[in-house]
């Protein structure tokens, strides 16, 4: 395997701790058993900064091996062609997970994203509320029928779905029982476990270098 | 090659006529000089009927060779596994081509949809306004220095970003040369003008059928 780099900030304010995106390529290697290291770039002046590596200056982008990929879901596809841990080797099961995949990118998270962004910016009547709604209540309906989003078991597609459907205000939005309980359980994988525990460590770890 | 098909409605009303994402696919098989069929879905009714090949109730999807795949950017980067035309045979143009096609999905598209949809709902003061805006100034940015987004050469990525972008309203969002002649330039690929055809008279072709 060669070497694979995953680049994030090397500090955060405390709010988006335990959810930048790096988070989902750190547990992808998790669940892959694939080595990585994490290295660093200033979050301070961000956008003039690393606009050549990251043209929209988001994190994370990685390096595997000298091939540079930015956007966490190319990166998380990436990762998967090369792990069966991330997704089967058939050809049915690869296109349902990378159904699955886009799904949570451009039905779920292209809604739930924006809904979130104008909630944070204190929109009393957030239109996007219904659209919203209606989203996670079709995906209620395929989770009430299945434990998995593809071809039966888990997937890099349910690692990003959760990932997209555990942000806490998306989270309380509706009593939906089966998504609660899908969520609930993925989150409970040692190797999403071990993604968290490390990002808020390198956080607290940056807090601490910036002393008092 | 296996036997593609392309599933849309058999209607929509005028004003989406041209802009129905099976037009993606469309597309991305005349570049790829693969042949195809389209198939319908009844548009009355799509919420309650097509929920068991499509959990999201859109359209496109499509069946290749028995493989059924929904979510137009997963179907774009099926179909490019398999051609050339579509994305580079080496490493490093795949993954190239494998990010811009997330970016403009999960980057772009995930600002402009929304955007667009608080417009059409007459919201007076956008507040997306400035996040679309900036994500629109980066990408000018890269267009200013090349002609193609991914491996120096046209791809799946293109057709993509240019599917996003041409949407009226976004594309009348500021002013930006650059990406206007990236557009301009890439519309005006036979392979889009056919599909482009080829789905305005499939509709009118159901006008036709219902009569006056």
């Amino acid at each position: 395997m060669s070497k694979l780099a995953i680049w994030t900030y090397d500090w955060v304010p405390v709010g988006p701790r335990g959810f930048v995106r790096d988070l989902r390529l750190r547990w992808a290697c998790e669940e892959a058993g694939r080595t990585y290291e994490v290295r660093t770039i200033p979050f301070e002046g961000r956008d003039a900064n690393h606009l050549l590596s990251q043209p929209f200056g988001q994190v994370p982008f990685i390096d595997d091996g000298g091939l540079e990929i930015f956007e966490s879901g190319a990166g998380l596809l990436h990762l998967a062609e090369n792990s069966q841990s991330l997704m089967p080797a058939e050809a049915a099961g690869q296109a349902e997970t990378l159904q699955w995949t886009i799904a949570a990118l451009n039905s779920v998270e292209m809604v739930s994203v924006p809904w979130w962004f104008l909630m944070l910016s204190g929109e009393t009547e957030n239109k996007l509320t219904d659209w919203l709604t209606q989203r996670l209540d079709h995906l209620e309906k395929v989770l009430s029928t299945r434990e998995w989003l593809a071809a039966g078991r888990f997937t890099v597609a349910d690692l990003l779905m959760v990932d997209v459907l555990r942000v806490p205000l998306v989270r309380a939005l509706g009593d939906r029982p089966a998504t609660e309980a899908y969520v609930t359980r993925v989150l409970q994988r040692p190797a999403f476990q071990k993604a968290l525990a490390d990002q808020i460590a390198h956080f607290a770890e940056a807090d601490a270098a910036r002393g008092p």
